[in-house]
Order: C-alpha cells, then sequence, then structure tokens
C-alpha cells in the first residue's frame, strides 16, 4: 500500500523536528535545561485543584462533569473569562468566547477558519514554532509582519496575490512573546491594526503569557485598542487567544478565544465537527480554581520567575562573551540569544550537550524563512538560582570555544 | 469588515444544523426525548471517577498529572489499549496506539491526515452525522458504501477521478451503528476490506459502541480481519477508531486510533501542531478507571441499555402503524425507524414536538445526499421502561395522525 498517495497534501509539510526529537533525549539528571517552555510543576496550585475535582465529582456535579456538553464552553468559565477580558479594557459577553483545549487548539481553528492553500499569514521573523505548525497545516504561504516597519499594505497584498491567494490574517505574540521574551509597544500594536483595517484581514492576538509580567507597564490588548476605536467587540478584526496553561496548569488543556461573537459561532461550528467539546470536567475544575485562587496564584508564579528571570540575566551578563546579545523581558518565560553571525544554533546545541550538558533551543525553528541560524531561546521557568547561574556559566565557556 | 472574504473555503459548508438547533430548546421536563445519543449519567462510574482523581492528583502523581505530556498520549493507557486490542484480534504494540480527545478528534485528524479537496470519501447512506460534519471540512466529495453491494471499484475510482480527485478512504461504523443501530456481517466487513484493498485506500473503522453488545456473536473488527490476512498491523490499511466516551464516560474526552505505526506517527505530528496532546490528567483518570471497572462496568451497562432496547423494541411493535419498520440492534443506543416514503421526519418532529412532546433526530442529515427524508433515529439509552413505553405510544399517534 502506498500511503504516500493516500495522504492529503498538507502532510508533506508536517515534518518531525530534529530539535525536538534530539531534546526528547534529555531526561538525563546531569542535564541543566533552559530549552522546555513550560511552567514549573513545582508552582502548581494543586491543593486547589484536588478541591475543585472533589467538587466537580460531587453528587451534584459529576452528571453534568461527566458528560458531553456544549460546544461553545461551561458557561460560568466564559463567563469568568469575560470578567477578566472587561478589566483588560475588552467589554464583551459570553458569546465572545469559546473555549479551547489550550490555545494551541485556538491557533489551529484559526488557522482553519481562514486559511485555504496558498493563502498568506503574517507572521514576525521569528515567531511562535506552535503557531507556524498549526498554520503550516492549512497550506498558506508565510510573509514576514514587522511590527515596527513601513512596508506598505498595497506590497503585502501583491505578494500574497502573486503566492496565490490573499493574506488573511496577522499573527503577534503581544507580551513576554515565545520565543524572543519581547513585548510589542503600544505604537507596534497600533501599526498592526492599522495595516490590518488597510488590508482588510484579521488580527490573531496570542496572549498566552499574559498574567505574567514583572515589571513596566502592562500594555492594552489589541483587542482593546480596536474597541476603543470602533465601539464594539462586534466591528473589530482582531481575535484573541488566552490560556490557562501558564497561569494555572496546562495539563487540564483549556484555554480560549475571545472575538465578534459571529465569527466564535462559526468557531462553534467548527469545533462541534472536530472534537464535539473540550473536557467537561476539566473547564469545571479550571472554572473553580481561577475563582479562587488566580490572583493570588499567578502573584506567587511572577514572585518566583521573575527572581529567576533576574538570575538568568544576571549570568548572561556575567559569563556571556563580547559578540554575544540578549534580550531583558519583562514577562514570561524566555530569554532570546543572538550570537556572532557564523554560528550556528544547531551546532551549538551539540556541543553543548555532549561537553557542557546543558539544553536550550536553537532559535531556526522559530523562523518561517529558516534563518536565524545564530539564535537561541532559554527559559528560565523551570530552573533555580544556582543551576541558572551553572549553566549559564558552562554555555558561556561552549559558546567561547566554538566561536 | 467583509469576514467571508476572510473565510477560507471550507467555511461555506459548515452550516448549523436546524435540527440541532430544534433539540438545543429541549430541556422542558414533559419532553420524552428520544434524541440524544448519549450515555445515561445515573450508570456513570463516578466512584472510581473520585477516586482516579484523588490518585491523579497525589503528591507522587500530581506533577505530571497538571504538566504538558507527549503528543502519543499516556504510556499506560496506551498499554491499556493495547491489552485491549489484542483480546479484539489486533496485536500491535504502543506505537500503533494515538490517544485523541475523543473518537471524534480521530475523526477529524484522519480527514485531515487523507483528504484534500475534490478527494473522496466512501460512507454508507446514512452514516453517522458527526463523520459527515468532520471529513466535510477538508472538502471531499462523498460517495456511496455499499457493503453488500457489488459495485466495481473501477467504477468508484472513476467517479472520485470526474469529481477532481481520488478516493481516500472508506469510513464505516461496525457495532450498532450511529444512526442505524445495524452491524456489519463478516462478509461485509470482508467485501469492505476487498474494496479498500481493489482501490489502494485506507479504511477508518468507527467502533465506538463496540463494548456495547447485548445479544449475538462478536465479529471480528476489520482490523483483525486485515491483520489475519496480512500477518502484521504494520502491512494494514485499516485505522480504527476507538472511545472512552459510551463505556466509561465521555465528558473526559478520550478516545483512540489504532492502526500502523508509521501512520500513527503522521498523526502524532497532526496532533503535536494542532493540540498539542489530549489532557493528561484525564488520560491518567481513564487508565486508572479502565483498569479497576472497565469490565465490571460495562456489564452493568450491557443489562440496562438491552433492557431498554428490549422495552423500546416491544413498544414499538405495540404501537407502530403499518407500514413503518425499524430495525433490531444487537447493541449500542439506536433503533432506526422507516417510515411510509410520503413522510418527512423532519415534519414530524415539529408535530411530535406540539402535539406529544416527544422527540428524536430525523434521518436526513445522516445522509451524505440529504436523501432519507422518511427516516428518524431513536435513542434507549436515556429512557426508563415506563417512558420509552409512553414515549413510542406517542409517537405512534403521532406517525398516525401525519401518516
Amino acid at each position: 500500500m502506498n500511503w504516500q498517495d493516500i495522504f492529503a497534501t498538507r502532510m508533506g509539510r508536517m515534518k518531525a523536528s530534529e530539535i525536538r526529537e534530539l531534546l526528547k533525549l534529555l531526561d538525563q539528571p546531569d542535564i541543566i535545561s533552559f530549552a522546555g517552555g513550560i511552567p514549573d510543576p513545582a508552582m502548581f496550585p494543586t491543593k486547589a485543584f484536588q478541591d475543585a475535582m472533589v467538587d466537580a465529582l460531587s453528587p451534584q456535579n459529576s452528571d453534568a462533569a461527566l458528560q458531553y456538553s456544549v460546544s461553545e464552553g461551561y458557561a460560568p468559565l466564559r463567563d469568568w473569562i469575560v470578567e477578566q477580558m472587561t478589566a483588560l479594557g475588552v467589554p464583551c459577553t459570553r458569546d465572545n468566547i469559546l473555549i479551547t483545549s489550550g490555545s494551541q487548539q485556538a491557533l489551529d481553528y484559526l488557522g482553519k477558519l481562514m486559511l485555504s492553500p496558498n493563502d498568506t499569514a503574517l507572521v514576525t521573523w521569528p515567531t511562535y514554532m506552535g503557531a507556524l505548525g498549526a498554520f503550516n497545516a492549512y497550506e498558506p504561504t508565510f510573509d514576514r509582519l514587522i511590527p515596527g516597519g513601513n512596508r506598505s499594505a498595497s506590497d503585502y497584498a501583491q505578494t500574497a496575490q502573486e503566492a496565490g491567494g490573499r493574506v488573511k490574517f496577522a499573527y503577534a505574540s503581544v507580551d513576554f512573546a515565545n520565543p524572543t521574551g519581547e513585548t510589542l509597544d503600544l505604537n507596534a500594536r497600533e501599526n498592526i491594526l492599522k495595516l490590518a483595517d488597510d488590508l482588510d484581514i484579521a488580527v490573531i492576538e496570542d496572549s498566552a503569557y499574559q498574567s505574567l509580567r514583572y515589571d513596566g507597564d502592562p500594555i492594552p490588548p489589541m483587542l482593546a485598542l480596536e474597541i476603543a476605536r470602533k465601539g464594539s467587540i462586534e466591528d473589530c478584526r482582531t481575535l484573541y487567544c488566552g490560556s490557562f496553561s501558564k497561569s494555572l496548569a496546562p495539563g487540564l488543556r483549556v484555554g480560549w478565544v475571545c472575538g465578534a461573537s459571529h465569527v466564535i459561532s462559526q468557531l462553534v461550528l467548527m469545533k462541534q465537527a472536530a472534537d464535539l467539546h473540550s473536557s467537561t470536567i476539566n473547564q469545571m475544575a479550571i472554572n473553580s480554581v481561577a475563582r479562587s485562587v488566580f490572583d493570588a496564584h499567578t502573584a506567587t508564579l511572577r514572585t518566583t520567575y521573575s527572581a529567576r528571570r533576574d538570575a538568568m540575566l544576571g549570568a548572561l551578563e556575567t559569563h556571556m562573551p563580547t559578540g554575544v546579545t540578549w534580550t531583558k523581558p519583562e514577562g514570561g518565560m524566555f530569554v532570546w540569544v543572538t550570537l556572532p553571525k557564523h554560528m550556528n544554533g544547531g551546532d551549538l546545541l551539540r556541543a553543548s550537550l555532549e561537553t557542557q550538558r546543558v539544553a536550550f533551543v536553537p532559535g531556526q525553528a522559530f523562523f518561517a524563512d529558516r534563518s536565524g541560524a545564530n539564535t537561541l531561546r532559554l527559559s528560565f521557568s523551570l530552573a533555580n538560582d544556582t543551576k541558572i547561574n551553572e549553566g549559564i556559566k558552562r554555555l558561556g565557556a561552549v559558546i567561547r570555544a566554538e566561536m
């Protein structure tokens, strides 16, 4: 049987990531890993989840918790999200919220909603690898979004037409982005909205790290800025993706999309056809935990992670050789390192694992055009101060050796 | 903003189901509903889930339960499924199993894996509405699979070519199918495998109701029959979809695909890009509950549901007018009713709700060609004997009145 003839054309784009395969092998205890962009499990609000699951499985709730439920999502959780969004400058109602299985699923659904083959998606260089992966399944062309740039709308439109479609959306991770740790300033956000207006396209605002700001003033979401200009979420082109994976726990797979209700209703139809609904019991548990500990818990996360960020920035200052630069994130989990031009992050990872037992993610996979070979992503979410200092010291040594 | 220009072409096929909208309004207590094909929540193994969640959130497990996990699925659960599949005549290993968020997601992923626009999917007339919905997103043509038919492979191939693609798979629900309640006999299963061999296509075997057989001898899954002929699952074209939604509980959204490992690995890449993985804690809970109560619990379900099936078949015998026929399912949740040719299930539903307060699902939505207007699906999973008898009596009255 020739499966290649059976697979859809999209499958030609789905390749196992070499790096991901390499990093799978990293469970050895002597390795200091800055690779995984994942929460520290020691920080999970486990007691709150225990209480929430007991409540979800109590006699008054268990029938609902274990049963099928509506594709839109659990109404009390959508209501809690409405309150949060409203506080962020996004007044909305339950009909503006779809619950998804993590914000990764939101990205997949938004790609599926908008992309026909050869349409163009605008993404930054670099951007979240998982967004590239999700969109890729719908066979788009990627073009480069430069938030501070001055490339004209008509130039984007023409490039997309030459690629065989039209620009459908601009995707941007706004706060302490994965992988760079950088935040789009007010001006950059307004520029993206302006470009989207000019191109008449949607905006996908990825806000997975929103609750992890350690310093600096919060900047309103693009959706809030657009509502401020247009008066109502129903007239907005921005679709905001939120997640509980970084603020509470990723293992339950709960995130959301917030946007105009007539777009949400299309996504509801899509979700119904794709997986019926996200886990009922998990939505109920997340709702309980969010209502009982969200503010206190995210405050604790900020205290812990900001200390780790400081430790990493301090260690980089101490141990990196001249010619290496890095970002200074105001939140999130990542520092982005740029090596001298001639260096290669993949080669460095191999050398680093062999000689220094330090892991990180080479930056190339975050670039739609596969540039950025001389970049690395470091995550500070998992290691304590001592490990961070030791790991960065070793990383400095291997960079020096490879320079 | 003109969203119609932004949406992908596939969205033109996603319509809200009128019937589903109508049935949403049916929470009134005086309505007797045979509509929802859902488990009776009174039967959920709630105590086992309570124990499982306590265990998943215990100190030794909670870090893993709340954390990200691998796209393939939780290894101990995949191992349990391997044992079950092996007992069904499908010897396999962990690498042959992908955990999905319900078997609905398996259908979505299999459509995504194989269908490019204008490819052909073979489905029975009628077939599971959710399969049509899932596949529809990938813009296929549907052609009619007739398990006992003798249409030639070359005729199927030519029809598909005229539609602009090729046949990619045959989809069949094998045991007590939704919506008909009918089971494919050994001969029908072998015929589908033979047709698939001749066309060099995949087979999607939907086995969501497998554990709910009330009488008659079990028939081996198509995947088992194919392995018996070809020697190894690695050489098989059948992709088997299983679910815990009917056997344990649907609210956790856990199902699986079993097939050749090189196809499973493609689905793993797809899942990684689409939602990373199914809920970790739910996979751990399902694993505990399956290992502690699966056999005993499904035995209880069979006792309860078979009595309801008997009640419904008896009531149909008593109350249906001449000219109405129905299936005699050996398991599952559904009886399929065929009315005289001139009658319309949608009209009957409106009349039935208005005059008799009985709900069911008109059959037309289960037909890819929108034929079957004179059919109905009745579910016996939710009502007790008294309600079943009263409801079928009322349904008989409304059919008589509309005849």
